[in-house]
């Protein structure tokens, strides 16, 4: 999607065809800077410290890494040892796993020598693979989109809010939840997105806002608690979020206060969609907050926060007294009956076992 | 409460005895500074930029703004003036309607000479009145506390979470919402407390955390959109929030987001109480969604944040890009079907006409 005038993905590989380069998404958005990662070890760095982050951009980095340490070293043990140290950098995004495994049996099943070519070439594919399921998950939650434009006679603009960012700074292009979104400006309907700030590391506030704003589309960014007074008072259509985790029986984990939302839009009549690209979905977990580890993350995410002061420095500051304490959980679940649909790269489903497996027979 | 070893409340008459001093809350929680005000025009800057702020201490404010007002001039014409200028400073919280009623009704029935004389004796009274409904709310809502952990078997600890600042720096002493947890905690009961952050303006963050640690309370900061999670996980006993306006309804307006943390209460069978003073309770509005005008503020409350640098030095920052806007509501009302008590200083009411009107017949 465009920055500025010019067409960006979140990954590629650097002019030397064997570096990878990342936009350091810690930085945005008051800077726009790019990231060479030359080790595996870089790449992990990259996606634990949250250079990039969302679940399927996770999966690309990871791949990538893997390309990296390949390049290195492409013995048995250093694609043992790889795979492992690239796995726990975060816990609860299954596109993680999803994509590292992918990549250990494509390698596995070659002669040291010939994995490094095959490692970039896979890579690549699991990228194109992301960006033409988000393209898919764009195209159906589209329509979504239009037919609430029809219904208001093609005359308002229609409201959605979102939470956390799944555009595509969480993928390689185009996105989850704001897929359709940009779909729908791209066609001329007008949208108008409610970002919710997305407490902690405000990925609301600092990435889906520049995102939209980078492509034009219309946008307000409000705090995590002021959704459920939006939607009492009917200014919200239509709530679109992405996913880390989707049990096969559609219990969604995502940023945490996703479930808060969730209730809020089940309160109000408010349809309540979600993003889900089939690498996404956990075919091992049946029960969402029972079977979905939550990652705790620093207690600074929380305690402290960062920007820009008016001098233009980009400062850290701590908000809390300083002998108090404070939690960091990272995600939380929304069970499947708050949620009305499931938007994947093969169409709607509803949130069930037999809606997913509809779709995805092959899983049955 | 206290303050390090010292007793303090929010509002006070300086040694002089006419002047006002308060606790300048915007500087909480890095510094601790006490504001003096000599003027009418002194105290509705401090109402209305929040140096005081929580419903019961802007009534208590707004009292001695007309004691204030009539020290420099007793005339009909002042008082008149003077009353409009304070009541427009903040339109959700009724404590300040109601205590500037009062302050009216008592002055106006007298010759100017003998206004500033009252009006002082009035304004004194109702910080009294304020100290009294507070402990008496919590001593009902200690008992609360007090049966859960007897339920406990006395053995574990209490966790209760509670949203924005409904502690003693919201009310002249003891608070609302954390004045149970406050007696609770003096007769050794073990509570824990998870103090949302409240964005925006994070008052859990800044002035929740900050009193109870100053009175030695348990607590742990969170961010707003994690109290869902906590709940589905038994990590919460009981919700506590205080209210700036609650129908004789029992439709309860409070800080943006409370309406979201009701849900999940609801949602996980955890109980939802909201301390509340009788002069909260807005006995001309039935429906709260409807009747309760909701303060929008300045958005740059959102998106820009005051915090301490590693210097020591206190800074504001930026948090979202430059071209995007922001959204400030700032309170939100829960319905009454999600309240599963309002704890006044009469006793402890289900949230309802026939329920209020029973501990308050005089209203019937």
């Amino acid at each position: 999607m465009k920055v500025g005038d010019t067409q960006y993905r979140t990954i590629w590989l650097a002019d030397d065809r064997w570096a990878v380069e990342i936009i350091d998404q810690t930085k945005l958005p008051h800077e726009f800077v790019i990231a060479r990662l030359e080790t595996m070890e870089q790449a992990r760095v990259a996606i634990k410290d949250m250079w990039v982050r969302g679940a399927p951009l996770i999966g690309a980095a990871a791949a990538y890494g893997m390309a990296l340490a390949m390049r290195s070293d492409p013995s048995d043990k250093n694609l043992s040892v790889s795979y492992k140290k690239l796995v726990s950098t975060r816990p609860t995004a299954v596109n993680l796993r999803w994509s590292l495994d992918d990549m250990r049996n494509v390698l596995i099943q070659l002669p040291p020598e010939l994995r490094e070519e095959a490692a970039y070439r896979r890579a690549a594919e699991i990228c194109e693979e992301d960006v033409e399921i988000c393209s898919a998950i764009g195209e159906h939650g589209f329509k979504l989109i239009e037919d609430l434009w029809n219904e208001k006679s093609r005359s308002e603009t229609i409201n959605i809010l979102t939470h956390c960012n799944a555009g595509w700074l969480a993928t390689v292009d185009w996105g989850t939840a704001l897929a359709p979104i940009y779909k729908a400006h791209d066609a001329g309907i007008p949208v108008h997105v409610w970002a919710d700030e997305t407490r902690p590391r405000n990925q609301g506030a600092s990435l889906t806002a520049w995102e939209l704003g980078q492509h034009g589309v219309k946008h307000t960014i409000i705090v995590d608690n002021a959704g459920g007074h939006l939607m009492q008072h009917g200014l919200v259509d239509l709530c679109i979020t992405g996913t880390d985790r989707t049990t096969y029986t559609g219990d969604v984990c995502n940023k945490v206060g996703t479930y808060l939302k969730a209730l809020a839009a089940h309160d109000n009549g408010v349809p309540f969609y979600v993003g889900l690209p089939s690498p996404t979905i956990d075919w091992t977990a049946s029960e969402g907050i029972r079977d979905i580890p939550i990652e705790q993350r620093d207690a600074a995410e929380v305690t402290n926060m960062t920007g820009r002061t008016d001098d233009g420095s980009v400062t850290n500051i701590r908000l809390t007294p300083e002998h108090s304490i404070a939690a960091n959980y990272a995600f939380d679940v929304t069970p499947r009956r708050l949620v009305t649909g499931l938007i994947t790269e093969r169409g709607i489903s509803e949130a069930s076992e037999t809606g997913l497996k509809r779709l995805f027979p092959e899983k049955g």
